[in-house]
């Protein structure tokens, strides 16, 4: 966490207009926006007896909308918790690790309302208020028992000061907890929005595999939070991947108390100031997903300019953060500017070959499409940096997109080889 | 090389109805075929000292064909090569490793343009008739001088007898040369189809990263060797996939010699009968691409039946067949079928989640949409096996298409984390 003075935040996923707006960075994550409560236990549903449930509530129900995986494939949660929010109204998200609740069918829905239905006994409110998302092995059904007999202490635990023990207990091969929040003043009133996310593996565009929960004290009608969600998810986990791999259960929920006082609304300055708050917390979430990917040792971000069409500068810069050849170069730190090219190529973007541009960390490495004289001792030392910037100039028209990735290490061979035993 | 007895030879990458044939395979390689001569030295251009220069040749000018790479970004050999094809004859074909020359611009035309003439030289030969390909480091220019220096040595061991040092010199990370012809009657003569290959990373669909030379003693007329060649390549070099990368490279050469005697024509049986050789061929040299692919141990079949369409059912299996995830599990022996289901469903094939069918070795593992209770012992003894069968049923129609990959390993990372230095 960055100290709380009043700072000046740019945004560097956004696939946008650049932006300047002034927030400041808080503690508090998930809890960070008044109005909203968490807590995170061990239930035991993961063999490792690390923490693996957690709750976020709300004193009552508030504003709340969803952004879900467009896998074919989606789990019991994701199913439930998105006919839910068609109504746009919320008031508890329960969270488990350790079991995706997937590939599970008729029986994994009855598991998950029914550990909705019980945590809405012990909270005394409805169960169509209950938000679930799961994750961790697909297959296995969901230990309800397990899950009944930790909600009691989960309900008792419901504090603000517990955000970092529900961030700890959404996490599967994650490192380190991933939180957020920021603050700024909208119509004469301080509002914050925070979050708390989860990563790691099955990271890839249109939705990382990942969850994520954001929570803002702004009064906002469900369905402009709705749009303002997509937009933010759009512009920063949808621009992000650790393997190209799409997940059954992305989730992002966002939850909205209007406790400051402050409303937002679709045409005034406020909508802006607020979504800007959200993507400022999606995209330091998103960048703290790919800090911490599996086996990650190093980021990597791809800016592709000069496409065609935005949707060719997209497609590139995705051929390029994903391919295996350049995350092991990067991995290895070992100078193979090929590799960017070929990927390139590769992606559908037209370009002229013989007006392709490549920089590494600002050292121009490929000019009008040949690759130039550069030492491999000065490459190696630019590769080396923790954090990498490639640039893709295809020369062919004015359109950009940015991707943020790692690198790919026998790590994470190691991990996947060998995560469900 | 299986022993030279007459056996039914039946396709196991071809995405075709089944045909059976009667044909044997036989050594001989690229120079199996009446007609030919190849060769393979060290000229010096690989840091290694590994052989690096091949050369086949045929006594006079015959007709020939080239698939190439469909990369933005393509090679000077491979610009030249295509060029030249378009007469549709050639009599020698050029191929070094250790260097790509590819990014290397005008002056990389001129120096692949320098090697051929001089091999004409050398040779005696018409220039237009000289085919050139590379593979290696994409950057680097071409080392012209060691290249020019070896070619007296090159044409002096050009012998039928000499097909392995060719298959040899061709290679770049390759543990083993990759050589397959197979010998059938047509119209009363023997015919005989055989080549070499290169692979081992850079393997993608819509060509592989990989080199390959195709020989025949057959009569065919250039058109119709073309659109053969192509049928072929994509029913084999295009259904295999060892990193999802395209290179700038690709390049797989045809050449037709007549020696045999057997003319093919486009309307009768013994144009199927030659289709059939040329994709035997080039089907086995795709697996042993895969079979020899970077770090590879193991194998593995992805087949996707009931996809709505050809493009969706095609979509599925190289989804799969390229997950890290699926090929990480794959290398750790490690049973974890919501994986495949995941990649299944991130595939944009349209398919009933609740009716979703996989299989692993014949063994179905998830049947209605939902994951059997299948013992994890039995998984890992399932996908310990050299070859894995993995088959995705979308039950959403009645297309089929069958791709080739290996598991990803911790050695394919270390191989290409230090591959440039």
């Amino acid at each position: 966490m960055r100290n709380a003075e009043w700072t000046i935040v740019s945004f560097r996923i956004p696939n946008s207009e650049f932006r300047i707006r002034l927030m400041r960075w808080v503690p508090g994550g998930v809890t960070a926006a008044a109005g909203f409560a968490a807590s995170g236990i061990q239930a035991g549903i993961k063999r490792s007896r690390k923490p693996d449930l957690a709750l976020v509530a709300a004193a009552r129900p508030v504003a709340a909308a969803g952004v879900f995986t467009t896998n074919r494939v989606q789990a019991a949660p994701v199913l439930i918790s998105r006919e839910r929010l068609r109504r746009g109204r919320a008031q508890a998200v329960l969270i488990n690790s350790g079991c995706a609740n997937c590939l599970t069918g008729a029986a994994g829905m009855r598991d998950a309302r029914r550990i909705a239905r019980s945590l809405a006994a012990q909270l005394g409110i409805a169960e169509r208020h209950v938000l679930v998302a799961s994750t961790g092995l697909i297959g296995p059904r969901l230990p309800v028992a397990k899950v009944e007999r930790a909600l009691p202490a989960l309900a008792r635990q419901l504090s603000r000061r517990h955000h970092e023990a529900a961030a700890q207990a959404i996490l599967t091969t994650d490192l380190h907890p991933k939180e957020a929040a920021v603050e700024a003043r909208i119509a004469g009133r301080l509002v914050r929005v925070g979050g708390m996310a989860k990563g790691a593996g099955m990271i890839a565009p249109s939705m990382a595999t990942m969850l994520c929960v954001l929570t803002t004290d702004a009064g906002i009608a469900p369905g402009l939070l709705a749009r303002l969600l997509r937009d933010a998810a759009a512009r920063t986990f949808g621009c992000i991947s650790v393997d190209g791999d799409m997940s059954t259960n992305d989730t992002v929920f966002a939850l909205a108390s209007g406790a400051s006082g402050a409303a937002i609304r679709a045409g005034g300055s406020s909508r802006e100031t607020f979504a800007a708050m959200l993507e400022a917390v999606a995209g330091r979430l998103a960048e703290r997903l790919v800090q911490d990917g599996e086996g990650a040792a190093k980021r990597m971000t791809v800016d592709v300019v000069g496409g065609r069409t935005a949707r060719e500068a997209q497609a590139c810069a995705r051929q390029v953060a994903e391919s295996p050849l350049v995350k092991t170069m990067l991995a290895g730190s070992d100078p193979n500017v090929g590799r960017i090219a070929a990927a390139a190529g590769a992606s559908g973007a037209w370009f002229d070959p013989a007006r392709l541009e490549i920089r590494v960390e600002g050292v121009r490495l490929v000019a009008g499409g040949m690759a130039l004289p550069v030492p491999g001792t000065v490459l190696r030392r630019l590769l080396r940096r923790p954090r990498v910037r490639v640039l893709v100039h295809l020369h062919a028209g004015s359109s950009a997109w940015r991707m943020l990735t790692c690198d790919l290490t026998e790590e994470y061979v190691r991990i996947n080889a060998g995560y469900a035993t």
